[in-house]
């Protein structure tokens, strides 16, 4: 495994985990409920996990939100999706969102390798 | 059923192939192509019809583009999708993208009960 | 009072109310507890009501989101905001979200004004 | 001429005028230096106005501003912007913007006809 | 004050300082007119400055304008805004723009804090 | 020519054209025709090409996609568009798109420099 994917992998996460703790520390009521719900959201339902991440995965594409594509890119690959159910959501994202959307596809790809590597080790 | 309600879906449709064969006809290589990628992308592939028809719902639901909400709320009523799984993705699109949003699910829940009572007659 | 001014607020209302009610009743979880957010957010706190209004009434200007314009011009004039402190509120989402906030400038004009007919019968 | 290419044109202009009026005599200092600069920018420059009127189109085409799309679209008729160039201005902003561009390059495609049989008249 | 704080304002102010110092030098007149307004737009009026500079902290939350919640962090602190006022602000900003706002958050979060320490020097 | 300028695009493009390597390697047929359209879209038609770069340019300028406007800014520099066009393009640009376009104005004036520079050597 590279140092380099490890890398990118785990400074998003511990990033993230850090900024998040101190937010929700902050005990803003109405954020805090957002995050709560976010986790909601994506619990299984009519519709299974897998499928929910997806949504997510393109969601965050058409918006151009790296941060959130990697989010979801990670429990897309913890929830066992395969490489080519990702491409095709990416493809649909670039297709609705435009080819404004593909200096996002690159680092979406990237982040992708990086899972896979990291997960090689 | 509500005359109102065939009347939305009908004249949503009317519209939409009206102006398609305009555009289509004027032969412009870029657009025509696009359109023709549009059809190839929802098509089954590593995903199912149905799961793309809720990746393009999704997308259309953040993006705040009615007509677009409205097309695929109509290729996921033929697909099968239930209405729970149709608020299911809405509701991910409303925390995704915001309580900006929720005027364009108040359309897309109006729509979706034109093509319930529609298929009723 | 014009005709017309009356119906341009009661028919944005009813519509929304209709519609509201019909969305809450389908009891999705994530949906009713994000417009139960919604409610809260703008509730008095460090911030009082009046500049909160304020807040929500810009950032749907920039999101160019007529009806959410519409929703907080109205709860802003019930707060007694003043038609000029609403202009500068308008001019500063203009500036900061572009020209293309115009058209939505024009309705949002359009509908104070229709607010204000109302108010005098 | 047909009734209604007429009316398209000619409603979209009385209203864009009357709310133009009507904020400007409102006298916000911000927003009416803003649409003096709007008036400023697309004169001819380093780049004429034909081609300005044009990164206008496109520029109104990708943020999926009907409004925008269609001023800019009568700017570019006035100049004598032919049909195809139109046609690939708007290819690159489908392109660019995505599918969900489509809805208004429907709406733009019937506003560019109203605009060539007024013309005829 | 840790010396990481202290450079990611540091950082900022100058890299905004130097450029700004070059666009305005290359003295194209639209350009410098849009810096001109910016300045006028947040000066007291009918609303007062520390009204204003929360409209645009929304504003730019909402857009997700990483730089432009920066820019407006830094006029809150400089006037005497507390941090509850802001967090109600970003929450309202969060609720509005969705849980795609939230990376943005977390780097307004930091940039806060940043603010707070090298004041504390 | 400062080390500086010469790293910022050679950097870009090189990660770019890696990216882009793998992105196509990975023969996903809508993403593949997607960068095929692009590459057509900006050929020259009844617009050249100098013209179809700076639609691509004040496009990607509003649409705030940094990456975009990098590379839409090189094919100007190649196609010998001069730095007032480019000006005027970025002015309509910022007028159109906002404020919050002026971060991303940033970025791209100083990449224009280092285009410029690089030529210099």
């Amino acid at each position: 495994m590279s140092e380099n994917s490890q890398n990118q992998v785990e400074s998003f996460n511990a990033y993230r985990a850090k900024m998040n703790d101190k937010i929700l520390g902050d005990k803003n009521k109405i954020i805090n409920r957002i995050f709560n719900l976010d986790t909601n959201a994506f619990a299984a339902g009519a519709l299974d996990v897998k499928t929910k991440e997806l949504l997510g995965l393109v969601a965050s594409t058409v918006l151009r939100c790296d941060d959130c594509v990697k989010y979801h890119l990670e429990s897309c690959f913890n929830e066992g999706v395969t490489k080519e159910e990702v491409m095709e959501t990416l493809s649909i994202g670039t297709l609705v969102g435009g080819t404004i959307v593909i200096p996002h596809l690159r680092r979406a790809y990237e982040f992708w390798e990086a899972l896979e590597e990291n997960a090689v080790k």
